[in-house]
């Protein structure tokens, strides 16, 4: 792999356009997890980082399930300033690799909020196996306001962006929210076909059994075993009463060379 | 995967052992890039994460080949406090993967001096790309001073770790370093099918064509294309004269069940 600028230096900071902003969010979007860096409280400020399962809510916000018990808890509870890291290296440079620096505050999610209800359920179903625990006492959410990143798109590609970048912009917002478990569940048992052609389309995969996991205003998160996709709507929904032509709008692609 | 403990949870601290304190080493010693976290110097006190390629000098010491123009580094230069995380996931549960928070001071690394000369071929051995970039005059090396760590051994080990027990201890350390450059180009010209002899014992890898890219007082770094793994000796090696039956004894492993 030859990489024309060195690795480690920002080169020209390019103006951040909607690839970039798209490509940043699809970093978001495509994590399972992140490394977040807290500050401690003890130590008068010294950075602390974790690895921890990461979430999005319907509006493109971050979010955390954390154990109060551990550091990063703590740390956040002292100061809620802190920065995640997305985008997982791979086989090659792993400076190579896209990568999202997104400097955000976390908020506490209360326990028995509406908030509460739409952000575990979306959470479990990107990650099934936190239903084990998200419950006990000492779990908590934590929804992160994003206000400023900057996105390497390797090899020196470097973008800084702002917080409202990662926020989803559309009227339809909360009422896709509302309908979204539904959708899905539709989805996955009566349209497994149309699933299945999705991830022909878009993830080039014919092999691997896909499940829709969440429903936002951009698009859809497909996961199978541990992978997560994100497949963008040709355009973000602004009426729930049109969800229904962005999904068959996907599968007209079919016909067209596959363009996500 | 079945988790008995919730992920995110530290769950009951451990007494910290050998065999915790080899697995921390061990992430060290066989990564190669980590989540770096730092100080923004202009925000007073935001935590900043990006990721970074990972050397380690000959005393066990991480180090680090940065941009001064990247924004870690005028952060370093600012607040040397920073933690890295290694420790990647793979498939399965993120947090069923052991990972390693170490907290240190970076150190600059003198341009002239005979620790530069050390932790520039050391690290270029470990990541050969990085001949393309890194004398480059924005481009600098950094020492990471160890302090105290937290290991997650995965399903909720926790350890608590000084810096001490990162730093490897022998009387042989400089001189084995002084040695380490000729017995590497010796082992891999004349010793290669010693080598995939270790393969086959300690990685249980028969396909794949192993090269030494570094030796220490505690074993061997073997790295394949972009893998890097570490092989222990029996124990550390205190005198250079003995460097020889080190590598012997691993071989002699050979007649028994693997052990690393």
């Amino acid at each position: 792999m030859t990489n024309p600028e060195p690795a480690d230096r920002p080169s020209v900071l390019r103006d951040t356009d909607d690839e970039a902003r798209k490509l940043a969010r699809l970093l978001l979007q495509e994590a399972r997890s992140v490394a977040l860096a807290t500050v401690e409280p003890a130590t008068t400020g010294f950075p602390f980082v974790s690895r921890v399962l990461m979430g999005l809510d319907c509006d493109g916000r971050p979010t955390l399930l954390v154990s109060g018990l551990s550091a990063h808890t703590r740390a956040l509870d002292a100061d809620p300033r802190c920065s995640l890291l997305a985008g997982d290296p791979g086989k090659g440079d792993p400076l190579a690799y896209p990568r999202l620096t997104l400097q955000c505050r976390a908020v506490p999610v209360a326990r028995d909020s509406d908030d509460h209800v739409r952000i575990r359920a979306r959470f479990l179903r990107r990650h099934p196996k936190a239903k084990l625990y998200a419950d006990f006492p000492d779990f908590r959410f934590f929804r992160l306001e994003p206000e400023r990143a900057s996105l390497n798109g390797g090899f020196g590609r470097a973008y800084v962006l702002d917080g409202g970048d990662f926020l989803y912009d559309s009227p339809a917002i909360v009422a896709l929210s509302a309908l979204e478990a539904e959708a899905i569940d539709h989805m996955n048992t009566d349209h497994r076909e149309t699933i299945a052609a999705y991830a022909r389309l878009y993830l080039q995969d014919e092999t691997q059994d896909w499940q829709i996991v969440g429903i936002d205003i951009t698009g859809i998160d497909l996961a199978s075993g541990d992978q997560l996709r994100h497949i963008n709507f040709e355009e973000p929904v602004r009426d729930v009463t049109t969800l229904r032509n962005a999904f068959k709008y996907l599968r007209t692609e079919e016909k067209k060379p596959p363009k996500n």
